[in-house]
């Protein structure tokens, strides 16, 4: 099968950057050079991610048309501020505050990883995240893809089909041409069921020390099960 | 103005690829491969060229509905093959024909000027050429893309104003803070009009040795004339 992989596609959050460290550290130190204390920053990550799926799902049900993550990702950063009753902050600080997904810290193996897979494949993320944030992270963290796919090329977000599917066609291939990795069993479910072939790699801290889901690759969707992704490129002949 | 600029977006066809020059040359090789002769390839390129407009005008006009220049292109490369009477072509043989727009050579201070600029800008084809065309492209040719935007990603093709402003939209960047290099006035006229940055930058033989349109930048609508994209570079300080 690995013989026929002619681009990897990569879920971002969780799976390439570690969204809850980068978020929580980010917010805390603009806090702190605004000079206002008293915020659990960490909580404040894990509750804007909470509120990250039922956001999209509202562009996926139809009940809203298509609306790209920053601004999905501002609207809950505006209730968030509310509820743990920040104060002192200005628009533009808003403003700020939200870019934070775009200065999202790789996982240690990412950049190694990415550049040997580069070397014989396609490489793009295919996040629920935008172009403008997905482009604005890679210049900062080195993530060097070939290109960048994903909702908002999709006009739909993960785990939809058209989400994968566009991503494939985008690339003149078969969906199993097209190897889509990530940290979550589900998404990896979701592209399989659209005949894409799945590498699982494992986050275990993704969501802390005490993480009890998406340990270890579900055998009913995962291809290939690797540690890291240095040992998906050496799996991948790179 | 060159201090507010933080991404370019490229013409390609012509400004970033002699596709004069790679394609006739590739169909070349291939027609010697293949036993074929007496073909002036030469001539068979630059009539491929010249339905390059009228095709895609098909879309631009709504008469026909989105469609990829890889389509748009094999369309063209099927009525030629009948004129020119090329005889003993397969589909895949007409498949590997179409890729020779995948297989462009930059000129040469492309990649040197593109590698400067990616220091400090984001940088990304804004070309008509399909999201396929332009990652296969740059793989083979090293062209160092951030993303691809273009035609595919607005659904549109230059000169029409969504072509230039999705790419904006897409970065989350005001026009006046996106600078759109051509070799063409005429695309740089229309990035203008949406109150785009705009580079010219010279490529005097594309169209051959007795070229005589785009030989200077016209005042009127370009705001930088930079010899070559290394010289771009060194004038936006990269």
């Amino acid at each position: 099968m690995a013989s026929d992989i002619r681009a990897c596609i990569f879920d971002v959050f969780g799976t390439v950057v570690d969204w809850r460290t980068s978020v929580s550290k980010d917010l805390a130190a603009f806090a702190e050079s605004k000079g206002i204390p008293g915020i659990d920053w960490l909580a404040f990550a894990v509750a804007w991610r909470k509120l990250y799926q039922p956001a999209m799902e509202e562009v996926r049900s139809g009940r809203r048309g298509w609306t790209v993550l920053d601004v999905l990702h501002r609207e809950s950063l505006v209730k968030l501020i509310g509820e743990f009753a920040v104060k002192g902050l200005s628009d533009a600080d808003i403003d700020h505050m939200n870019r934070a997904w775009h200065r999202l810290d790789p996982w240690p193996d990412a950049v190694p990883g990415l550049t040997r897979l580069k070397t014989k494949h396609i490489i793009a993320p295919c996040s629920n995240g935008n172009i403008a944030l997905m482009v604005n992270m890679a210049k900062r963290a080195g993530l060097p893809w070939d290109c960048v796919l994903g909702a908002e090329t999709a006009r739909a977000y993960k785990p939809m089909p058209e989400a994968y599917l566009s991503a494939c066609r985008m690339l003149d291939l078969k969906p199993a041409q097209v190897l889509m990795v990530a940290a979550h069993n589900g998404d990896l479910k979701a592209a399989k069921a659209q005949g894409l072939a799945t590498a699982f790699v494992p986050r275990p801290t993704e969501h802390g020390p005490g993480q009890t889901t998406d340990l270890a690759a579900d055998p009913a969707c995962v291809d290939i099960a690797a540690d890291s992704f240095t040992d998906l490129a050496q799996k991948l002949g790179c």
